[in-house]
């Protein structure tokens, strides 16, 4: 392709991605040519989470987590151009531009896209903004689809391993019909921010196939019936006619083109090419270049989610949902995760690093992951004598549990902090088979793992990962695994590759099988994962109960 | 007794009481009258424990733990005279002398009491010196008892709850015999250093009844037979006769007069009263005033002992012991114990007391304790949603299984150190209720706990064990119980009181009822209780034998 424009004197193609995070937004400029990433910019949102109070001071309720939509925007206006300039890129050389979001993550728009939350009689009305994908004040709305669906035998409950979460759209959206009845009537879409971001862009609405499938329950071309929404409640049986359906696209599709006020945003040209939105997890798959079914890409941060394609359908038990070209257009993508995982070992530096410690780390110029690490990188497998349940955040797959919690066994008065870290490090490698053998099970093969995210820089756990799971571990080459895989969808909508999986293999950087399992370790690792599973059902299926009355014991002396 | 003592011109009567500890030994100069303690003085052993060799620099093996006589002989020639000279009293006041010891401490000695170590030809032998009560390399040796014991069906085990402790008598002399024949053959007499102390003071061997019996199985007037020690090894069948039976002391009963030697070692005038010996456990029942059935003394520091007195003779399943005469006489003495209490506290604080932490302690003038106590103080119970096992040392009642280990039950991103910290104080206090339940199902009540040694101090601690136990708490009224003890049994000895009783009566001393339980609080540590006996019974019963497995697991990679 260099070669093709350097001969006609056309400049280099470009792509742009942009990552919409939690906390932030990042733009890169990418070739797209190779993936190159020629440069990057980040932007924080100026509001962060709204979780304890909104703008104008209105306080939240406990487990809420709102955003603000021009936060959004500003990465576009601030974020895109900067990352320009750092590549020294010019605009015409653009050709795409393609985004993923967070998810679920929704907000109520009127028909024209305006957030509701923009008109000045909802400034102070907590469900008039969007509400973040971890806002948890619809588990109640949750727990009542679940039970309505399960009693209802939905054919769609399958699909999600056998529950929804409260994070999801039909949840979140029952929320503010029986919260705020007048916001609910006001809203004429409700509708997810990484769809909504593509239509500040290119000024059409079009729900992405991805997040329509694993967060809005459409599965085989329909949504729960409203027969199914009524019985929850009667003002929610038109919901999906009235306020959520919307043509669909599939990922990697043109969505539209770019209009010039989203051009004088983002200085780039009017009338490139939008791609359909995306979310972040599912674009690092091709980011990784890895599309192909048995390739399991797991973002390891401080929580992990698993997504791969497979050309088999399959019900998964405890996986987050399996979704008709949720992924990639033609294959069936699933997604699984662990809901706690960089997260626990900060969370034992924060409660379990002793002063002693800090003080020797200090002294060797390593921050306290980098000396527990390498305090532990010595050990055989079993030399601390211990056995640790991931659970310190609930497990989200395979037991789909968030009121589980961690364990330790095998402490003694010669337990040190890196015995029980590197414990903690195989407890989230032993969550991880534990998904991977679900989808063997269920008939649906892992021959390999690729992982993207923060945590890829441990070698250690790395390796652990390896040796537990008994499979090669391949590393994406990017520290933009998702913006990467946003500019790589753009590409294809841009009509530079075919599809995604010919973009995949021309711009997806990754190296692999860099960790291999050892054979002696994976064997003395198929003990202590014995041992895990054994831990794993006892406390995780009910025949000892002790971690949900210890949370409801809890709750009541907490009241 | 002051009025007749003064209107005599006679001076006021005084004991004098020897606590040899593991590391030090503790004369305490006490009024006979009422119990008053005048004087104290200390001295640390010089050798302290031989855990790694012996002074010659010969290397011990890993679980060895020994020590050298002339550091007891220094206590009495340093210690008692230093504490008779604070109390400022008069040698010819003093008109006996007691002592207490760690049991099982014995040691190899010829027929003059000579120890084997100070041999010129054995100075270099491990197996001449003095095995500690914690030494533990006759595991094997205890093992193969335990199982030889049950196989012929020897009545004497259900005393000791089912099983032997590799502390004792038989396990560590059989290990002579085995390890070191020459060392075994030259042995004479196979002594408590409990009774050889009493031996230096009064050039008598008499064998005290409460060491024979918990560490000696001497039952219903037999000790093991000799077709039980013959078939462990041939050469071990005449043990019992030719090194170990000895005429037995009642507690409390004069064992001889001092001789001039030892009178030139205290100061103390030669042919007083020297009581037989005694453990330092078992002599603090009476220092508490708590001798009474019903009333369970529970010496709490870095492990737990609990003694009690009872006129019924009952199997307590994993009890330490039931000795006819064994703390009082004429009453069943029972003993148990949890083998890591204040250990487990300590080891929390060297290995999770983090950096931020200790700054807000020194801040505030707290030791790590008394800040994770302070903070922890304040919650409800159940409030930190956690529940552990306290068997990071391993579990000496009711499970007798040194191979045990500690678990961590209810974690989560939010658990605090105060919360895990709580979490332990409770662990061992569900340990102490587990015991007071196996006696009360024994058909052995428990009405009241009196406590006694260092973590008396902690008053949420002591709140928590009313709490979980249900039962008033009285505290122990003296920092010196055991040398309190023991000077009342030479009060005894010397004809001050009738009996032991009434030495407890006159001279003991303790608060009753300092702690009461609360209601509320009870009602709620009943339903946590309830959950440390699920996971009692499910990782110590053998349902989950996963300790033992990671323990396994790990010898093996270690070796």
């Amino acid at each position: 392709m260099k070669a093709e424009h350097e001969a006609a004197g056309r400049p280099e193609p470009c792509v742009v991605g942009v990552d919409f995070g939690t906390l932030s937004g990042r733009a890169v400029v990418v070739r797209v040519r190779d993936g190159a990433e020629l440069g990057a910019a980040e932007h924080a949102y100026s509001h962060a989470v709204l979780d304890r109070a909104l703008p104008d001071g209105t306080v939240l309720p406990p487990d809420w987590a709102l955003q603000v939509p021009s936060d959004y925007v500003d990465v576009l206006r601030l974020a895109v151009p900067e990352a320009l300039a750092r590549a020294g890129v010019r605009p015409e050389q653009v050709i795409g531009i393609g985004t993923d979001f967070t998810a679920c993550t929704v907000l109520p728009v009127l028909a024209d896209g305006t957030p509701l939350c923009e008109l000045p009689e909802f400034v102070g009305r907590p469900h008039a903004y969007i509400k973040l994908w971890r806002h948890h004040a619809a588990q109640d709305q949750a727990d009542r689809i679940n039970a309505l669906a399960a009693e209802r035998g939905e054919p769609w409950l399958a699909r999600y391993g056998g529950k929804i979460s409260s994070e999801w759209e039909f949840a979140k959206a029952l929320q503010v019909l029986e919260e705020d009845p007048e916001v609910y009537r006001r809203t004429e879409r409700w509708v997810e921010a990484a769809d909504w971001i593509v239509w500040q862009l290119c000024g059409a609405y079009v729900r992405n196939a991805c997040t329509a499938g694993y967060k809005g329950q459409y599965q085989d071309g329909v949504y729960p019936s409203p027969g199914h929404l009524a019985a929850l409640h009667p003002d929610f049986a038109g919901f999906v006619a009235d306020k959520l359906d919307q043509p669909i696209g599939e990922l990697g599709a043109p969505a539209g083109l770019l209009t010039a006020e989203a051009a004088a945003w983002t200085g780039l040209p009017e009338g490139i090419t939008v791609c359909v939105g995306n979310v972040d997890a599912h674009v690092t798959a091709p980011a990784a270049a890895a599309v192909e079914p048995g390739q399991m890409v797991a973002i390891m941060g401080t929580s992990t989610c698993h997504v791969m394609s497979s050309d088999q359908q399959a019900v998964v038990p405890g996986m987050c949902g399996v979704v008709d070209g949720g992924i990639l257009p033609g294959l069936w993508g699933y997604e699984a995760g662990q809901s706690g995982v960089g997260d626990i070992f900060g969370w034992f530096i924060r409660t379990g690093f002793p002063a002693s410690y800090a003080e020797e780390a200090a002294a060797l110029g390593r921050d306290p992951h980098e000396h527990l690490t390498a305090l532990a990188a010595g050990q055989k497998v079993g030399e601390h004598g211990l056995i640790a349940l991931d659970w310190h955040s609930g497990n989200r797959s395979v037991l789909v549990d968030h009121d589980l919690s961690g364990v330790l066994v095998g402490l003694t008065l010669s337990t040190r902090p890196e015995d029980v870290y590197r414990a903690l490090l195989e407890a989230t490698a032993f969550g991880t088979r534990t998904i991977i053998d679900a989808f063997e099970t269920a008939g649906v093969p892992v021959r390999e793992l690729i992982i993207a995210g923060g945590l890829t820089k441990n070698a250690l756990l790395m390796q652990i990962y390896a040796d537990v799971t008994g499979r090669p571990l391949g590393v994406i080459g990017s520290t933009q695994g998702p913006a990467l895989g946003a500019a790589m969808h753009a590409a294809v909508a841009a009509g530079a590759y075919a599809d995604i999986r010919a973009a995949a293999q021309a711009m997806g950087k990754s190296q692999r099988g860099v960790y291999q399992p050892d054979p002696e370790r994976a064997a003395a690792y198929e003990r202590l994962y014995a041992e895990y599973r054994l831990l794993h059902d006892h406390f995780g299926r009910g025949a000892n109960d002790v971690m949900h009355r210890l949370r409801r014991l809890r709750a009541e002396v907490s009241a």
